[in-house]
């Protein structure tokens, strides 16, 4: 966070240093950069496999062991010496003693000399003495009828493992052999660190048998919202009320960006309220985010509670992370903004503005690259497209300003539509939306059929 | 599942009913209809909000109040009578008698009268007689010393509830007031069934007010993988073993699927254990995933297992839902398969084969368009792309199989790269992989530059 950021003696705007009264408005890049650079990512902890799926590997892993451990079956069938197959036909098959089966982690294995066969599995060592397999499709199985289709279940008919086995084609040394080794070698790099881990990853490291793995960890995500008009959804709404949202819809983004989220609920608008809540949440938040209270209003109790903090001699109270910058944004929505850091183990803060809409595009271009900051991600950000605007008049925007238009994006068109309009109370046409439709801050119309940048959500 | 499908009397091969001795050999295409023909989307249930996260809704939802509720206030600012600023200026403010204060949840709002003003906050609602709000950053804030940036802290300065107020400039009726209804109005449609649940769906139906919604349910996925061989990893290889991935790879892939998924573990190659084993399982299970076992060895404890099932006295156990059906498809890697239904439920079970690179491309093939037809999602598949393979020379494909070969993927340059071979144990290339290069049936060969199909993995 800006080291030059102070706060003015009322709690009602904070200015830049080098700013000379009026209030420094930031722009959407100035404040992300100061957030990424402030935000660290979490240290690294050792995790079951299982439990570290989606998270950044933050150690080069080497093979312990060479994969394949050892020379074994690609292949149902029978181990052979080559020499012994070498002239096998159909109308003159090889017929060889069977000497009995290597089923896959069986400890014995016995002894293929001239002339025998050792009926093997898929999977099982090549026994001493072998040198190929055929399969079992090549030979009559032992039942003397002709190619077979496959084995009968040893369970079922165990006469199977003795008895004369007639071979059909021949096979050149190494046929159906998995070579020790020939996946990867013991000491080679296996994953780097900076690794993503998803589920081929997660097998490679099973393959190679590692149980656990150093990578940082999910970050816990508190979301709170403020507002003493908040009811929970499905309770009954009085006079001047209004249903929270937002501390469920942030929870929800901040899961699907890969947190482990606690939705707090809503807190009235009462500083030491607020205070306390928060203090009581620190003990599981590796970021805590707030809505609304953020704005120029005699009840902005967000911005009323935190804002007054970085006092250096509160070395256990929130104010000992150095308290909470609030700023104004060329943006829209977003303009009113907050972020720093809290507590004595100087928690990230970022506080939204409280309407549905300010708040989710806030959580998407601030919180979310957070998110993924902290988790060690080495791309932090949504992807992007640009798209043809696809609408029947020009899109206004005010001058100076960052707008986030709700749209719908058709990849296969290349174009995107605007949904609902710029108020940002429409939190209906929000759930319409699958991109955000950039116009930049010089820009104060945007034509039909003219290009734009689109944020892809999900 | 085919109701044609048969099983031999020996338990090795499978034919369909117009077979005449050959075993069929299924497409890619027949299989997998055959699996989602006979996947029906589980019961739906009633979810808390953010249980019901990537949830497909299947209720129809309607707006039982307009949001938003009331006439409310856009701005933190005072709520006056238009006629009262109509000629207000720079020079000559409007000097009106601050009434009161209306904040967002209060229960009591103050009477606007002419000459009045109520100093009101965003989201409060108009107090009675008011007609537009004017913004605090147009008024001098009750402090007589001109324009100001924001209000004073209701708590630190109570007095601005009070006095008076200068307003610079006019503002027309409705100015900055949010009108009731504006978002969504009552008994209009919010969401309709088929929706997807993503953050901003959840938060059109908190702020509508409901706390729970009607959805299909994630699918429990049991995991387990057979074979003697396998020990967890972490713990130390003896002879002849090796280390359990596909477990840990294929409750990865579930998970990220959509799926919950249960990692049972490794099962050792015997009947009697695994199909007590899945027994056991069948309570959590709405689709149970197993790997290896399936080929024509003497061995494959899978195929033993559930082949023979499908007895009609058998009401309780395995056998109650039908039996499985054990095939081979015309696929590189991934030959033989197992689709069936199992227990009194009918829980759908695929069995896949168990090289850890087969059981991958399975799961991606068959089981995550099974999980997401399960959770009745519109769309089953992976995103798909044509790329330019990027290789020195020639790809080859066995004639009348249709090859997955592992790639990475360059969306920009419009390329896929091959990763290692087409070695059904390259578990490491796997993990370097980022797509699956299609190569159909009827290909036998791909020349460096020609366009193939990927299947994008994630």
């Amino acid at each position: 966070m800006s080291s030059s950021g102070t706060t003015t003696h009322d709690g009602t705007g904070t200015h830049r240093g080098q700013d000379t009264g009026r209030e420094h408005v930031w722009s959407v890049d100035e404040h992300l950069e100061d957030i990424l650079a402030a935000v660290r990512p979490l240290e690294p902890i050792e995790l079951q496999l299982l439990d570290a799926q989606g998270c950044v590997l933050v150690e080069d892993v080497t093979v312990p062991v060479s994969l394949p451990p050892f020379d074994n079956s690609s292949m149902d069938g029978y181990a052979v010496r080559a020499a012994d197959v070498a002239g096998a036909g159909e109308e003159f098959p090889a017929v060889l003693t069977v000497v009995g089966d290597v089923a896959a982690g069986q400890g014995e294995q016995p002894a293929v000399g001239p002339g025998q066969a050792a009926r093997i599995m898929t999977g099982a060592p090549l026994p001493p003495g072998a040198e190929a397999v055929v399969p079992v499709e090549w030979t009559d199985g032992g039942l003397g009828e002709g190619p077979v289709s496959g084995m009968r279940a040893h369970s079922a008919a165990p006469e199977g493992a003795s008895g004369e086995v007639r071979v059909y084609r021949p096979a050149k040394a190494r046929a159906h052999v998995r070579a020790r080794g020939s996946d990867v070698r013991a000491g080679d790099r296996a994953l780097s660190a900076g690794t993503v881990l998803g589920a081929p990853q997660i097998a490679l490291l099973a393959a190679i048998g590692r149980g656990t793995v150093t990578v940082r960890p999910r970050p816990r995500v508190v979301v709170l919202s403020t507002g003493s008009e908040l009811v929970q959804p499905g309770e009954e709404l009085a006079d001047g009320q209004i249903y929270d949202s937002n501390s469920f819809s942030l929870t929800a983004a901040a899961r699907e960006a890969g947190a482990i989220a606690y939705r707090v609920g809503a807190v009235a608008d009462d500083a030491e309220t607020l205070r306390s809540t928060i203090e009581d949440q620190l003990i599981r938040a590796d970021l805590v985010v707030t809505t609304g209270g953020v704005s120029v209003g005699a009840y902005d109790v967000v911005k009323e509670a935190l804002s007054a903090l970085g006092d250096p001699d509160d070395e256990e109270g929130l104010g000992a992370g150095g308290g909470v910058e609030f700023r104004k944004l060329a943006m829209q929505p977003g303009k009113p903004q907050g972020f720093g850091s809290i507590g004595p183990d100087h928690t990230p803060l970022l506080a939204l503005p409280g309407n549905p809409v300010s708040s989710y595009v806030s959580f998407e271009v601030f919180v979310r690259p957070a998110v993924r900051a902290l988790m060690g991600l080495p791309d932090v950000h949504r992807a992007t497209a640009r798209a043809r605007l696809s609408t029947a008049q020009a899109l206004t925007s005010p001058s100076g300003k960052r707008q986030f238009l709700r749209g719908r994006h058709d990849a296969e068109a290349g174009t995107v539509t605007p949904v609902g309009g710029s108020g940002s109370h429409l939190v209906a046409a929000l759930a319409q939306a699958d991109a955000l439709i950039v116009v930049p801050e010089d820009t104060t119309s945007v034509e039909p059929g003219a290009e734009v940048d689109v944020v892809l959500l999900g």
